[in-house]
C-alpha cells in the first residue's frame, strides 16, 4: 500500500497572517511555515486553526502558489481542502495534487445538520470519483464540536475499504478518546493514520497505534510536541507530556487562535500577526497582558521565529 | 430612504436542478424561474432549499448569468451570496449587484460556532465596506437549526443603525415566532423589512407590520401563498392560512428539499428534477410513494409546471 512516507508524525494547522485590508500575507506565512518545518513539524495549512474557512477559495489558491514557489517541500505539506461542495473540494484537492502535496485533510459538508452517513459517503465519494488521481490521499477532518457532522466509525471503514488508497487516514478533533481509540483499533490494523487533534492525546494515540497529531499549538510549542513524537518510547514521556499538556491549559485559558497569533506577535516582535478575520476577534489589552503573565509562570517562551 | 420596491412579499427560494454529473442545470432552472414569477413570487436563488452551499462559487457566478441572460427581471431576484469568507460573499455580491438584483440575501459566517456579535458585526460591516456600492440592499438571514449562529436584536438593531442604507431586512428562519415578533416590533419602523422563513408565520408576520415571507413550499405552492400575500386584509384570510398549512404539513412529513424536488419531478413529468446533492439524499420509492399519495390525500396537485 502507497503510503505517503514523508508526513510526520507531528503537524501545525498553520495560523494565517492577514494584512491591515484582510488579504492573507503570504510572506509572512512562507517564513512562518519554514521556521515549523525546522521545528520538526508538518503543515496542515488551511486548517480550523488558519481561518482557512474565512478565506475563499482563491485566496487559498493563491497563498499555496506562493508556499510552493519560496522552496517549501510538499513532502511536510497536508493542506485543508474541505468546503461545502464537491465541487470545491474537488479543485482544492486537484490544486494540492498538483502543487505535490502529500495529503489533503477534507472535512465533510458542515452547512446542512443531520444529515446521513450514506449522504456523507457520497459526499466524499464523489469528490473521490471526480478528482480521479492515484495521487490524492485524503485524511479525513472529524471535528463535531465546530462541523456538528460527527464522522460515524462506521463510515470511516466503508470509506477505507472502498478506497483503501485514496483514504489515508484522519484528524480526530472529537476530543472524545473513546472514539479515538476505537478507530485505532478497527482502522489502523490497515494502515489507516490516525492524528489525534490535540497533542493532549499525542502519547496515548503513539501507544495505541496511531500516527501522532495535528494539533492547534504545534504553531507556538512545535519543537517539544514534535520531540515527544520522536522518543515517546523513553522512560520521560509521561513527564514530556505532562510539560506539554501544561502549555496548553495556558493557552486553552483563551480563545485558541487569536491567544496563538498574540504570543507569536509578541515573541517574534511582529504585531502584525495579531490580526484574526471575523467572525473572530483578536484579545484584547487585557486578555494579552493575561497571557503574557501566564507565559512567564510557566517559564515558556517561542525561541526562532 | 431608498427601498427595493420591486420584490414582491412572498419570495421562494428556489430549488435547484443537476445533470447526472451533479452539475446544476441552467436550462431547467430558468423554466422554474418563469414558472415561479408567473405564479407571482420572488426568486430567493442561492438559499438552503436551492442547496446553494452545495454549489461552488463559480458554479452560482455561471447560474446566475444564465438566469440573467434568459431575460429574468433583477426585481425579482434576492440571491444568496453569503459563504464563511468576507471575500467570497463580497465577490457574490458585486455579481449580484452587477447583474441588478433587487437584493442580496447573506448569511453569517457558519463554519465557527460561538461567535460574538461584535465578530459577526465585524463580518457584514467589512463586506458592506468591501462591497462599497450604494446599490447594495442585504437582507440578513437567520437560521440557527442550521447555521448555529442565532443573530440576535441586538446585532440587527446595530447593523441598520450603521448602515441604513444598505441593511433592508432579513429573512427570520429560526422559527421562534417572539423573536420574529420582536424584530418587526423594533425595527419595522425603520423601514426594516421582516420576511419570515415559513408561510406558516405568513398571515401573523403580515398583520405585525412585516414583509412577508421567503418559505421552502413557495417552490411547490406559489400562486396560493402569494395570493394570501395579497388579500391577508380580507375576511378569508385565516381560512386561506389553514389551507396553506395543511400543504406545508404534509411535506414537513418528510425531508423537505428531495420531497418538493419528487413533487416538481412527478407534476412536472420530469424525473430529473429528483436528484439531489449530497449530503442530501433523494426520497426513497416508499417516501416517495407515500409522499404522492398525502398529497392525493389532500388534493394537491402543481398546475402548469
Amino acid at each position: 500500500m502507497p503510503l505517503p512516507s514523508n508526513l510526520p508524525p507531528v503537524l501545525s494547522p498553520v495560523i494565517t497572517p492577514f494584512n491591515s485590508v484582510g488579504e492573507p500575507d503570504s510572506s509572512r506565512l512562507i517564513k512562518q511555515c519554514h521556521w515549523l518545518k525546522k521545528c520538526g513539524v508538518g503543515l496542515a495549512i488551511f486548517g480550523t486553526n488558519s481561518e482557512a474557512n474565512s478565506m475563499s477559495k482563491d485566496q487559498k489558491l493563491r497563498l499555496l502558489d506562493d508556499l510552493i514557489d519560496s522552496g517549501l517541500n510538499p513532502d511536510y505539506l497536508m493542506p485543508g481542502t474541505g468546503a461545502c461542495s464537491i465541487d470545491e473540494t474537488s479543485e482544492l484537492s486537484q490544486a494540492a495534487i498538483k502543487a505535490g502535496c502529500a495529503g489533503v485533510l477534507v472535512l465533510p459538508p458542515f452547512y446542512y445538520k443531520d444529515v446521513s452517513d450514506e449522504g456523507l459517503f457520497a459526499f466524499f465519494s464523489q469528490v473521490i470519483d471526480r478528482v480521479a488521481d492515484e495521487r490524492l490521499h485524503i485524511y479525513l477532518y472529524n471535528i463535531p464540536p465546530v462541523t456538528k457532522i460527527p464522522l460515524s466509525l462506521s463510515l470511516l471503514v466503508r470509506l477505507k475499504t472502498k478506497y483503501p488508497t485514496s483514504v489515508m487516514g484522519m484528524k480526530d478533533s472529537s476530543g472524545d478518546w473513546s472514539y479515538t481509540h476505537s478507530v485505532i483499533e478497527e482502522l489502523a490494523p490497515s494502515g489507516f493514520q490516525v492524528y489525534a487533534g490535540s497533542e493532549t492525546f499525542l502519547l496515548q494515540t503513539l501507544r495505541a497505534g496511531g500516527a501522532g497529531c495535528i494539533s492547534a499549538t504545534a504553531n507556538i510549542n512545535p519543537g517539544a510536541i514534535a520531540k515527544l513524537a520522536q522518543t515517546w518510547q523513553n522512560s520521560d514521556a509521561d513527564d514530556q507530556q505532562n510539560a506539554l499538556d501544561q502549555v496548553r491549559a495556558t493557552f486553552a485559558k483563551f480563545p485558541m487562535i487569536p491567544a496563538m497569533k498574540a504570543a507569536v506577535a509578541h515573541f517574534g516582535h511582529d504585531p502584525e500577526w495579531e490580526r484574526v478575520l471575523p467572525p473572530l476577534e483578536e484579545l484584547t489589552n487585557v486578555q494579552k497582558k493575561n497571557l503574557l503573565t501566564a507565559l512567564q509562570d510557566i517559564n515558556f517562551s517561542i525561541q526562532g521565529l
